[in-house]
C-alpha cells in the first residue's frame, strides 16, 4: 500500500496544513497521527473538534481507498470523549466494518498517547466506478 | 454578540489556520464562511471532509455557546451531498432545534455560493456550569 | 402515489404492528403518524426510542421509494429532544434533502400534537436497479 | 443485575410488543434477542429498520441504566449492514465506550445465527439525578 500511502500524503493538502501524518495503509485499515499544537486548538485552549475529524477522516479515507477503486465518503458521525490539550499525540486507527459492492464502512478510534480513547467516529463511503489512479509521478498539485 | 464574535474569531487557532470566518453570531444562530482554497483540497482535488466539518462545526460552536454558557460539543454527523471545488465560497448556517438545561441542538446547512447544498451537519452540545467567558483583554492565546 | 401508499400500508407488518398509519406520500415526501399507546411505552413509562425511531424510519421509507425505484435504508440517526406520552398523537414528516443516481438523503421532524418537536431524524437510502413493484394484487403477505 | 434485567423485562412494553427479549445485563453491558418473525418484516419482506433498531435500543438502554442511575438516549445513530429474513435469530451486544459524570457512550453490534453482522448502532445517554427504581413489586404496569 506504499502507493496509497504516498499518493495521499503528497496530495491531500487539508491534511498536510493539519500536519496530520498517514503512518500506516494496509487491506482495509489505516493508522493516522497528530501531534496537538497551538494551531489546532480551539478558544477553550482544547484541541478543535474539526481537527479531531480531520485526523479521524483521513484514517478512514486512507481505508476506504485501500481496496483498489476510488471511494468518497457520504456520511460520518464522531462522538467526543475525552478534550486533548497542546502537546497530545493523537493517533486514529481505521477498521473496516463491512465492504459492499458500492458501499463501505468503518469505524475509527482516535486515542491520545496514554492509550485513552479521545473520541469514537464512524464513516461510510461510496465507490465510484473507476479504479483509484495513485501514479503520481505527472500530478504534484504542490 | 459582538464579544462572542470577537472571542471565537481571536482565539480559535484552528479556524485560523483553515482561514474561516465567523461572520454572524445571534441568539442560537451562527453564520461562517469559508472560500475553497489550494490548501483545503484532498487528493481527489475537491474539498477535504475535515474542512467542510470545520466550517460547519465553527457555526455549530458559535450557535451553541451564545446563550450565555460555556457550551461544548459531544457528537455530531454529517452528510455530504455535492463536491466543492477551489474557489467556491461556502457558507455554514447553524440553526437551534433545542436548547434545554444542559444540552442543546443545532443543525447546519452548508452552501455553495449558488445556494446549492454541499453538505448537512447535525451537532449535540453539553453545557457546562461556568458562564462563557468573553472578556479577551487579558487572554491573548497568540 | 396511491399505489406506493397502499403497498407500505398492506405490506409493512412491523408498522402494522406498531400501528402506525401512513397518512400521505408525495414525490421525495411522506407523513406518518401513531398515537402513543400503552403498547409504545418503554419502562420509565414514557414513548420508547425504537417506536418513535419506527414511526420516523416509515416516513423515510415512504419518501425514498416515491421515485419509482426501490430504495433500502443504509444509515439513520435520531435526536431525541422531548419525551412523549400516552394519549400523545405523533406525526413524522418526511423531507428530501438530495437525490443523487444512486443516494438519497431524507430528515424528518417528529412533533407533538401540540406542534412540539419530539425528534429529528436523518436517514440515507441507497436506489436498487429494480423499479418499485407496488402491484400488490397477487403478493398479499398476510 | 437481576433486578434491572426483570424490571426492563416486565415493564418495557414496546419491546414486549416486538417480543425481543433481553438476555443478559452487565456493569456497563447488556445482550437481546430477537428471532424475525413475520411480525417484524417491511414491504419488502425483510427485517425492518425499526425492529433492528428497537432491538440495538433495547441493549443500549439496559447497558446505559446499569451503572444505577436513571439513563435516558439522547441520541442514536445506525448503519444496516447486511438484510435479515424470516427465522434469523438476531442478537443485540452493547458494550460502554465511555461512562462520565452526567454522560455515557455505547456501541451496539447486531449479529445474526451465523455472527455476521446485520448492524451497527452508537447511542448516547444522558444520566438523570435520580437512582433507577427496580423494585417493581407495586408497580406492574400490565
Amino acid at each position: 500500500m506504499y502507493a496509497l500511502k504516498d499518493f495521499i500524503s503528497q496530495h491531500d493538502r487539508f491534511a498536510a496544513l493539519s500536519e496530520i501524518e498517514l503512518a500506516e495503509v494496509g487491506q482495509g485499515m489505516a493508522l493516522a497521527r497528530m501531534t496537538v499544537q497551538e494551531k489546532h486548538l480551539n478558544g477553550l485552549d482544547i484541541v478543535h473538534g474539526g481537527a479531531v475529524f480531520t485526523l479521524a477522516d483521513l484514517a478512514f479515507a486512507a481505508a476506504s481507498n485501500s481496496r483498489g477503486r476510488a471511494a468518497v465518503g457520504i456520511n460520518a458521525s464522531i462522538n467526543y470523549i475525552r478534550p486533548a490539550k497542546k502537546g497530545s499525540v493523537l493517533t486514529a486507527r481505521a477498521r473496516e466494518i463491512f465492504s459492499h459492492r458500492t458501499l463501505c464502512g468503518y469505524t475509527v478510534e482516535v486515542k491520545d498517547d496514554q492509550d485513552r480513547l479521545v473520541a469514537t467516529f464512524q464513516g461510510t463511503a461510496y465507490k465510484k466506478d473507476i479504479p483509484l489512479v495513485t501514479d503520481n509521478k505527472q500530478t504534484n498539485p504542490e
